[in-house]
């Protein structure tokens, strides 16, 4: 059943619709495997999680965190994979990835009544950005969720795809940028990883 | 690899191993069907698609609410349910199912630190008292998700479990104690679903 014909108020379809579309992010697949059932995780499910990260870990941030505001981005910053899917971390990104990044993002938000529209653009961009404190922090546990999957799951998506040690600090090295007090963390679950043949050296 | 090996400090040590266990949720199938792919929907993605309602639908409330308040509560809202597993909604809820509830909450909320443990303990219990804006809409939200998932699967769980319109009505009145608004959506999606065949009159 379509529900736009039930919806007699513009506004409110707009909402209604971007509901609902915004459902196929539970299509995206990541590469990282979920800690206790060792299925691919998706999007919905990264985004959550990432939530009770930026709940439980905000104390470790560089700097002071407004939290609806890093809640509101960790819940949107994957979004735009509906129409371009998840790429592996460690593979180049495009300027045509971003692109398409862009027109889903503009495609998604531009549904919504304008004020909307333009709050969650900005946040989206804010993220992208990596400027402010809550998009760096949201870029720090984006990165330090799949390293704890990965150290949990004996090296699985690095050992799929052949990553080095050296990929993996260069790639999350970027974690400090948004809490110092983490990236040690996910240093020392580096190292862990190669003493006990996890992860390749090189 | 176990994680909690490589973290010295024990504030922290509970805190990884809170989001770790957590990850359970992930396991917990619902009776409805996502929108798009037609898989259950698991308690993890139901609660990121319910902040999304929140952040979109929030002009819709009775009440002004704090938005941090009402995401965090959806966000762990369904925690318990690691330990119970989910019910559906149109089954009596037992005293046996509310004391399990409560000892799940204890046994996670009370495995982190103590300010941790009193602050989302207090968010659940607030969620569970159904008395202030926030809980109310959250409730509200929670039962207009999978009424619109059954209008949109052709009722789908409704036929399954021959779920009669009068239990639908008075199982989801309550979403006017959070949105007048709402609520007259969603009985118009009843009423639609009647008239249609997919929900059963009596």
């Amino acid at each position: 059943m379509d529900i736009d014909a039930i919806v007699d108020n513009e506004r409110f379809r707009q909402q209604i619709s971007f509901l609902i579309e915004v459902d196929k992010i539970k299509n995206v697949i990541r590469k990282t495997r979920n800690f206790d059932n060792k299925k691919f995780e998706n999007d919905a499910e990264h985004a959550w999680h990432l939530c009770m990260f930026a709940i439980i870990l905000s104390e470790y941030a560089n700097e002071k965190l407004d939290i609806v505001k890093i809640l509101k981005m960790v819940l949107i910053h994957d979004l735009v994979e509906i129409d371009t899917g998840d790429t592996l971390v460690y593979d180049v990104n495009t300027v045509e990835k971003g692109r398409k990044e862009n027109e889903c993002a503009e495609r998604l938000f531009g549904s919504l009544p304008d004020d909307q529209y333009i709050e969650l653009m900005r946040i989206w961009e804010e993220f992208e950005a990596r400027i402010t404190p809550e998009s760096k922090f949201a870029h720090a546990i984006d990165r330090l969720e799949p390293v704890m999957q990965n150290y949990v799951d004996d090296g699985f998506t690095w050992k799929q795809h052949s990553i080095t040690a050296d990929k993996v600090y260069n790639v999350n090295r970027k974690i400090q940028d948004g809490s110092r007090y983490l990236w040690e963390f996910a240093k020392r679950i580096i190292d862990e990883s190669v003493a006990s043949g996890n992860l390749l050296k090189e």
